[in-house]
């Protein structure tokens, strides 16, 4: 096992009506801003019902946080926040949501330029506190200290990661996924698997309980996922993916492991190009990875087939091969593609990617920093 | 799945040569008691390694913290706490260090007498700051928030819990554990794997990622252990061994599930009469109490005997009557027996037992308090 530090003080509030705590849980002088997405929140009617729970607080509102957040957007939010002198940011919505709040709590306390938190890649000192209100399984952001921010004016897709980005607290209500449509959930469970797989599928440190509960969480989606898609009101179905996809990346199953991540930064880049969800992009991405890069991964790879598949019989690169052709076969039937012509995308993509990888300095990934422009070729011409 | 609340504040540092990092944790001006139990820490160098980390500041040391930590050994560090001024306690041993850690931490900042906090179970409201040097895998208490501590003038264990008690860091050193004898590695492994089972062998409330992650334990405990024995100076048997121990019992797979704890209570009842050490009570009582109630647990042992020891043929009955044989066989393979008989008790000490249980008022045990001292009569009686 490689030596770690663990550390998550977000206060998970889990199960169904649990809203209506929120006073008990930010200061009653506080000025608050609601940051959330498009309509849904207030059309489902979480919105009201957080803003129900708030009554006699000072509170603002900042909506149109969009998917893949940006700093064109959140800078507004950051000027909000400054005239009204708000200081607590109450994230109600996804991982976008979440993602955009973590940046205006920065930004917020920032003396500087706040693109230079992006650009220059710097340690987070200061932000204001943030709480959330969940309503999407998928990117773990809720209890997590990390952000993935969109400068839309140069393509390109920062991450910021520091330890007073950890929310406050995170109620995860499963009921308020129930209206969520299936292009939503699929995405969702494939976000969640391959957070997993990146911490998982590198090379064996001798870490049986980060293993096991790494398949545990994969087990949970492949049997609970396709259960999501069925039936839009099952409360344990939807409350053990949004349990699992907070796990998924909170840090714990990371911990003491070696970490991959190369599917997410040619992930990112085809977001940032093309406008594919984020979960698609790695859905295309992982299996064609996981192949190209078999051989130094084969050891984790065989334990994922035995476990996660159930694959016993078989030459090793027999059942690694069948483990990929069943991942894939579940993102499919998740509803999520597995091949970039889904986008109509060919070589031209290709060319593209690795172009924006190299200006991103996205030359060297991988759990070993052995993933050069030439491999990361291979796996997008493997994804065509 | 239940509803629930997880909040785990604790900084986890693990790894070799992590004690040298005691100076970034602790403020420069604390006033620091190092609490410590029997001569171990002293001869084996952890307590000398944590003094010259500590160089510069302000330290004091009490030692002498026995097993099964005592109201009246710890009253004195409570004295001492206040005639120095301490604001900072620095629990360098196992679970019986930070157990009392937290009592002197409480005590020292309660106004009335501290036996109060003790027998009137109230509710802790302040509490010092306290750090963890672990020393031994097993009671999972150096990231949790409970401690037991008891009074010997009534032969009572009494329990304490609250958020202020969780350690504001734990530094998990594995080679730490290189200089322990055989019965406290074989204590450990099963005290970690009750605390699993307390929380795992209830009734199924659809909750797959708790049952996962707590049948990751068990496998894990069962893999390792033996390997701990056979092998002192083994690092990664130790790391997974004190990573495990600590999961167990941090919150974490008890979250949304229910809870057990009726091998604890009547195990307790044991080392206050008669001195045994509380894994081994646990040992003992574990596989009656899982005999007793297999009717109420059914679908769990069903699931227990398939998952964690591989039984997948024959009748439940039987799965689950050989899955409780090989549990009881494991504990003794790591030299912990499983019998009254092992210390010269017989009927009399049932019969004690059940007094002190009623004396306790723990007479409506287990996950649905159903076990009475009736059934508790028959468990008992099923250890001898």
């Amino acid at each position: 096992m490689l030596n770690f530090d663990f550390y998550n003080p977000t206060r998970v509030i889990f199960g169904d009506d649990r809203i209506a705590e929120l006073p008990k849980r930010i200061p009653h002088d506080a000025r608050i801003l609601i940051l959330y997405g498009g309509d849904s929140a207030r059309r489902n009617g979480t919105l009201d019902e957080v803003l129900d729970a708030l009554v006699g607080h000072e509170v603002f509102e900042f909506g149109g946080i969009e998917a893949n957040p940006s700093y064109e957007t959140l800078i507004k939010a950051v000027e909000l926040v400054r005239a009204e002198k708000v200081d607590f940011l109450l994230a109600v919505g996804g991982g976008s949501v979440i993602d955009g709040a973590k940046f205006v709590a920065t930004a917020a306390t920032y003396d500087g330029d706040p693109l230079d938190i992006l650009t220059r890649r710097m340690r987070i000192m200061n932000a204001l506190p943030i709480g959330v209100v969940l309503t999407l399984a998928a990117t773990g952001s809720e209890t997590n200290n990390g952000a993935v921010i969109t400068h839309q004016a140069t393509q390109t897709k920062h991450t910021l990661m520091g330890e007073r980005l950890y929310p406050v607290f995170a109620i995860l209500d499963p009921t308020k996924t129930f209206t969520l449509d299936a292009r939503q959930i699929g995405n969702g469970v494939v976000d969640a698997f391959v957070h997993v797989t990146e911490q998982y599928l590198t090379y064996p440190v001798n870490s049986p309980v980060q293993d096991r509960f790494a398949e545990g969480l994969l087990l949970t989606l492949i049997d609970q996922g396709p259960k999501a898609l069925a039936s839009s009101r099952d409360y344990d179905v939807r409350a053990n993916l949004m349990w699992t996809a907070s796990l998924a990346l909170n840090g714990l199953i990371g911990s003491g492991v070696p970490h991959d991540w190369a599917t997410h930064m040619i992930g990112h880049e085809l977001t940032a190009l093309y406008g594919i969800d984020h979960a698609r992009t790695l859905a295309v991405v992982l299996p064609s990875m996981l192949k190209v890069r078999k051989d130094a991964k084969k050891e984790k790879l065989v334990q994922f087939a035995e476990r996660v598949w159930g694959l016993t019989e078989g030459e090793d690169d027999q059942r690694i091969r069948y483990a990929l052709a069943r991942t894939s076969k579940f993102f499919e039937s998740m509803g999520v593609p597995t091949k970039l012509s889904a986008y109509n995308l060919g070589q031209d993509a290709v060319e593209n990617v690795l172009k924006h990888l190299e200006a991103h300095n996205m030359t060297a990934l991988g759990e070993k920093r052995d993933v050069t422009l030439e491999i990361s070729r291979k796996v997008l011409e493997g994804c065509l």
